[in-house]
């Protein structure tokens, strides 16, 4: 096999696809990676707009076919807690409230790129109505596959971007099996299976490091659901690494819920199987995935970081949220998991450690739940 | 009367006080405006963060009391329609989900310095969300007063940033009649009478003129209920002018939902009095203001510039957001005035002119709102 740079690379059989194949899996069934040379001229990128696209070099797709609403940058702020203190990226900032636009902007535009015509997603409901916003912005077709529970907000929104939404009855995992057979003909814009959608969210890693003087974080307190994010992270920092922007790989926490842990019970017992978990319900619903598409790969980004996983209970979710919003910051409770992540960690860290961690999603998203949770 | 510079000036009686007097009128009941000496220093502004407090010395805050999210700098992103143009700024994308919090983060951060341990303040939703989130930020006390009336999203919003949310039976007017009693003895931290909100709004007026590589557009087309950012930009663009920034103003074009159109029938009838208006229903409810507070000085702001107001139907609101939100962009509907206004406005305008204008506020903020307008 010879190595070209710029490929899909099957993770199961190794085989290489040209990066312009309007593929999301291998042939053989494998989950693909995309092996992608970056450049990063740090002039140029500081000489231009204050977003995502400023790392235009570093991201896969050709010049001319993005689709961007000048998303990203976001700002990175000081939360200060017991006389600790994290920097905390304020990804609910983003056009849709989450940080996936990240990942359908790039995603999105590598499919106009492609001469995608419509494609087929499934989500909690962030990754739905970032994916419904990006296509209607690139005029493609889009249907949103998404559980029956999900908030109304993330509906109404998913629905006033032109997007066809799917109910599905049952479980998450229901939902997920729905579109796997709707993607059998349909270009799968998946935020779990599509390497392009990681090559977004990397920009989280590229943004941090700019914003802390072109240096990596000692340590990355981040959600842990598919890994989008945290997947996302780990892609940005060995690419800032290898281009020699860095110098170290940051350690990566992983947080999840302790009613949705499958992966902290593997990371636990050292395996890359996943433990079968039976989840319960959590308040950080966009994190509850029992059955994490890439789960081997979070697990082995987090070993190689010589990070490790926190699972935080409800009551420290709504503790984090509550500390959070006392502070003016409206997210939703998913957003909180991480931050009780990071409460927890920074408590015992040593006292100098440079730690980053982030609010995914805006509270807007959430109004029930955050009108429910006021009563109690 | 001497000519002091960076004082407050009665509207009425010519009194000018200390900037740092924690008054929001004068004694003799008069509206207050600030007289403020901005300086702009391109190439520092430009070495800045991309945030609102990059006009540090246009601000008239003391350094070390801001209180921000690193808030603004906002994307001027264009929408097309029918073979014309207009850029938008995308004011939805502030933290609390309104440009609100451009007067907000200046205003709270003007209390904080001089002290002030408690205000009051009163909205339709936006503003009161808004000066709750950098309230809590800031530290201070906070009741919020809304009508009944307002949408369960900012209502979440304002009680989960800790402020104490004051419902008020009747119309948007009684709300603002019960929140003056209270003002009576604590500082009212208002969007209407409180100068220094205006010259927060006034930062939207510097980041357009920047991104247009520091040059006024042509025309602005503006939303006008209380005229919070209308006269936001007015000061703006005329301390850009004074400061030999631009070279001339752009013109305002003030919109109004024909259901509540007090300001434009006062402005065709060419006078200053505001017409009484039977208003009824709309859903641009952020821009209801049957009695605006400022009315005359918003008529002289649009006058001033050879601009004029336009009313819009419910119709052509509802078109407005159904054209923006299918272009991916998810505003409330009181932001599709505006651009309701704009679209008719372009319509007839030289090709050639460059027009700006805004959405104002996030979908996210009327989930019902949005949901009963889906049945429709």
């Amino acid at each position: 096999m010879t190595k070209t740079t710029n490929a899909l690379v099957c993770r199961a059989c190794g085989k290489r696809e040209d990066m312009d194949a309007p593929i999301w899996k291998c042939s053989c069934g494998g989950l693909l990676d995309l092996d992608f040379n970056p450049v990063f001229d740090k002039e140029a990128i500081a000489a231009r707009k204050p977003d995502m696209w400023r790392y235009r070099e570093a991201l896969p797709v050709g010049e001319g076919h993005e689709v961007s609403f000048g998303e990203g940058f976001t700002p990175l702020l000081p939360l200060g807690f017991g006389g600790r203190e994290v920097l905390v990226k304020q990804e609910q900032l983003f056009p849709s409230g989450s940080f996936k636009d990240r990942g359908a902007s790039v995603l999105v535009s590598k499919a106009r790129e492609l001469g995608v015509a419509a494609v087929v997603e499934d989500s909690s409901g962030n990754a739905g109505a970032s994916v419904a916003a990006y296509c209607a912005r690139a005029g493609i077709a889009c249907d949103i596959y998404v559980p029956e529970s999900t908030a109304a907000g993330k509906l109404a929104q998913i629905q006033w971007c032109g997007a066809r939404l799917v109910k599905t009855p049952g479980s998450r995992e229901d939902t997920a099996r729905a579109v796997l057979r709707a993607a059998e003909t349909t270009f799968y814009a998946s935020h779990c299976y599509n390497p392009y959608f990681f090559h977004g969210t990397k920009t989280w890693a590229f943004e941090v490091a700019e914003q802390l003087g072109w240096e990596a974080p000692d340590t990355c307190v981040l959600p842990a659901g598919n890994g989008t994010l945290l997947l996302g992270a780990s892609i940005g920092f060995r690419e800032l690494l290898a281009a020699g922007v860095i110098d170290r790989l940051p350690k990566l926490v992983a947080v999840q819920s302790t009613a949705c842990a499958p992966l902290a019970a593997s990371f636990a017992k050292g395996t890359d199987e996943m433990v079968p978990f039976d989840a319960t319900e959590t308040l950080a619903e966009g994190i509850a995935i029992a059955e994490p598409v890439r789960g081997p790969q979070i697990l082995d980004a987090v070993r190689e970081t010589g990070g490790a996983f926190l699972t935080v209970s409800e009551r420290e979710i709504v503790a984090a949220l509550r500390l959070v919003c006392a502070r003016g910051h409206y997210i939703e409770p998913t957003s909180a998991a991480a931050v009780a992540g990071a409460i927890r960690y920074a408590g015992s860290a040593p006292k100098d450690e440079r730690i980053v961690s982030v609010f995914t999603g805006h509270g807007l998203k959430t109004t029930e739940k955050m009108l429910a949770l006021l009563e109690k």
